[in-house]
């Protein structure tokens, strides 16, 4: 994997076989669309003439079989909603879309496991599990693009891992067609299993580079009876630190996620979006609290215990409690759209880190420090206009923004590697739930041991040893 | 790993090159104690004649690069209160003993993540975790005598799992000396981490068959501030399911346990363990439902709602809500020695399978019908003289009970494969968290496809390819 693979064109010939076995293809003798070739945040871009619409696991597993045998390289695409590059064909790649695999093979209205085609798109998905009683146990801002192939593929961790855990415990089984195309069948629902290695595992986080994951068995949680949100607006960080810890012990088992931004995130929001502020004073940090509980009388007096002891101890300056679920839905709205208006504001580079609590205040002073120091940002005409970090308290998340004139060039010089190494030095990881993507493999090092990256790379040479799976991305790189 | 592989017997030299490197062995010229050579249950004997007790991680590298170099056979242990004869030393293995490596690492009172090595038993861990205020996220009744180690590396479930969830969530970080004593240092104590494949995972149910899991990092639960223990007697299978969902909607998200026997697992504690039933009244079935919360008069409230919906609707004969923690720990005790007072009873054949919950009263029925068929059970003088199940509802946990006169002989040989293969047709597991141990990987064929078996039997390969740890057992008997 050392060296770039020069995959194989996709020839006129290869495609009239993909529709010759019934499967839709859409190709352009010079690129497709945007909507296929570029990411997100419109900073990667790809070069694919061919996309591929399977409608079965049997059609992937068809098409992966010729193009393994062809040494044609694929990349499988979901909603592409992704922002690290993982779901681009920089080389042209082959395109496997799943978005026509978007059946629920099953909810088990008893035991709450769902099943369902990767092509399902996150909202359609919990608004289908909420006519059951239940919600899908992870949420994310682009969960009206976003399916849960891709949430699988990316390990996505979400608003409310706080409450729901991490992918790694409540996805229950896996359908992943591999590269050669046998289908590795693993599509379990029962929620204890300890009968041989927990291979399904392997494909969590894997971004597509061992085979493809077709349909997903997930443990959902039931759908709580009530449901408050908070809004707090303190001062300083590390009051943002002991709220978490009176929100654990006053609202205990109800906490469904506790989010935090800075003054500048709320600006951004409120001038690129156009939302109002969910609080009407200005402050240095704000916080999101949400609970899940099973009765409301019981949750608002969790809830009003809680902001009596902030009061109490002076950590807040301002907090509001959402009066219905549309007050609701808005706040929710505000804090989804957080990273959208940064990225309006100019070019985003994104920075998706775990960090020990201690050090993520720090990070955010040492980033500002490293680009004045190099010129880069606090004086007019610079080319950084705002360094910002937003995320997900409890979870040891946090996103960096890096706003500047244009993507890559002197501020990604100054960045990188930089920023990483700080992050490793401080017991950090270099991706914590944006996955690695096209680009940050290399930095893997940083944070992992080499016999740890040695043990991923066999890992990829034993599925897939002709590396036809979105080849150079994810570990290849590291 | 299709043939067995004759282990190099250990020799005078190699102790005395053990010993060199400051380890304490024990050996014997005949065989070691039976605390090493037998299991839990007194059905599988072991052969081994040399134990290693190292200290620290470098030892236990040092042991496994010489066992590597020379094609010397290794079985890790843990508490060895395993059941399924995983960690014993069939072939006169040498044993690696974990249980001098006790320390706890780090508890970070903030996170709440606890770093231990592997030989701490569970009860020490947990009664050192709660005065911190946490409280880990896995109980079984063996906690007095097994490790955490061994927890990880069976995927232990255990009496909790409907609340805290699979050790996959619950695990953050592994450290592991691989076969050929190099160490892959994945002890992250970072909740959300996507930044490659997630290779701890494959440890965890690896049964020491890839190697050896010296330290583990998991996220801990906070201590509840409340509990309570409510057992309910009813008349059949049925009305427990209706009693679990309704359970799951008064209760809402402070259930920490729903557990359930049947008469006979109760006279059977009574009578060889000699403990008051919880109930005086006497039932077809009992069930154990704990809650744990912030707020005890809140959590009485949902238990009052609950126990009058049960009325309500006819589903219980009897119920009673313990009195205070005495009260409860008693009866978590005669839960706990469920399995004991079976073994007492007679040769236990114990059987740990995952099932739809539809099918888990019917397996006990066709068993029993099963072994009548055959003249095994039923009438005066067979050699079966009980059959009985209790287990974990929720988790779609079953432990099926099948006691004889002797291990072995005609009763294994009615049962099995018989009553794997009745378990994979109705879509469940042969092993849900007893783990494959020296025994059930040959009917893992009947819950698990081909595709899936060779692609575990290839990471074995890709791991431990001279087949030095744990040989011919798990899925090497696949």
């Amino acid at each position: 994997m050392g060296d770039p693979v020069l995959n194989t064109p996709v020839s006129k010939a290869d495609i009239r076989y993909f529709a010759g076995l019934g499967i839709s293809v859409e190709h352009s003798d010079e690129q497709l669309e945007a909507s296929f070739n570029v990411d997100a945040l419109g900073k990667y871009q790809g070069d694919a003439q061919v996309a591929l619409f399977p409608t079965s696991t049997r059609q992937v597993s068809d098409i992966l079989a010729y193009c393994n045998q062809h040494r044609i390289s694929v990349v499988t695409q979901g909603g592409n909603s992704g922002v690290a590059g993982g779901a681009i064909a920089h080389r042209g790649e082959v395109i496997l879309c799943l978005r026509d695999m978007n059946k629920v093979r099953d909810l088990d209205a008893i035991t709450g496991v769902l099943v369902a085609e990767s092509g399902c798109v996150l909202e359609d998905l919990d608004n289908y599990a909420q006519t059951q009683g239940y919600t899908v146990p992870v949420d994310l801002g682009a969960r009206k693009r976003c399916m849960i192939g891709g949430n699988v593929s990316t390990n996505a961790g979400g608003l409310r891992y706080l409450r729901y855990g991490s992918m790694h415990g409540s996805v229950l089984g896996l359908e992943v067609v591999l590269p050669n195309g046998r289908i590795l069948d693993s599509l379990f629902t029962l929620k204890k299993d300890a009968s041989g290695y927990d291979i399904k595992q392997l494909f969590i986080g894997a971004e597509g580079t061992l085979g493809v994951v077709t349909a997903v068995a997930i443990s959902l949680a039931p759908m709580p009876g009530a449901s408050q949100l908070a809004v707090l607006g303190l001062q300083d960080f590390s009051k943002i630190q002991r709220a978490y810890v009176l929100a654990r012990q006053s609202l205990g088992e109800i906490i469904s996620a506790f989010e935090f931004w800075e003054r500048r995130c709320n600006e951004l929001v409120v001038q690129y979006e156009g939302y109002d502020s969910p609080l009407s004073s200005s402050h240095e940090f704000y916080v999101l609290i949400e609970t899940r509980g099973a009765c409301l009388q019981h949750d608002m007096e969790k809830m009003d215990w809680f902001l009596e002891r902030l009061q109490k101890e002076g950590l807040v300056e301002n907090s509001g409690v959402a009066r219905d679920k549309d007050d609701m839905d808005r706040t929710w709205l505000f804090r989804s759209q957080m990273a959208h208006a940064h990225s309006k504001s100019g070019h985003m580079h994104v920075y998706d880190f775990s960090l020990p609590s201690k050090y993520q205040y720090e990070l955010l002073l040492a980033v500002k420090s490293h680009l004045e120091t190099a010129g880069l940002y606090g004086t007019p005409g610079v080319p950084v206009s705002d360094v910002t970090i937003f995320g997900h308290i409890g979870d040891d998340n946090i996103h960096l923004q890096v706003i500047a004139k244009e993507f890559g060039g002197v501020v990604e010089e100054a960045m990188e590697p930089w920023v990483y190494e700080w992050v490793g030095s401080h017991g950090g990881s270099v991706a914590a739930e944006h996955g690695l993507g096209a680009h940050k493999g290399q930095f893997l090092k940083y944070s992992k041991s080499p016999v740890l990256i040695e043990a991923m790379k066999s890992i990829k040479r034993l599925f897939d040893p002709n590396d036809i799976m979105n080849p150079g991305k994810h570990v290849s790189r590291a």
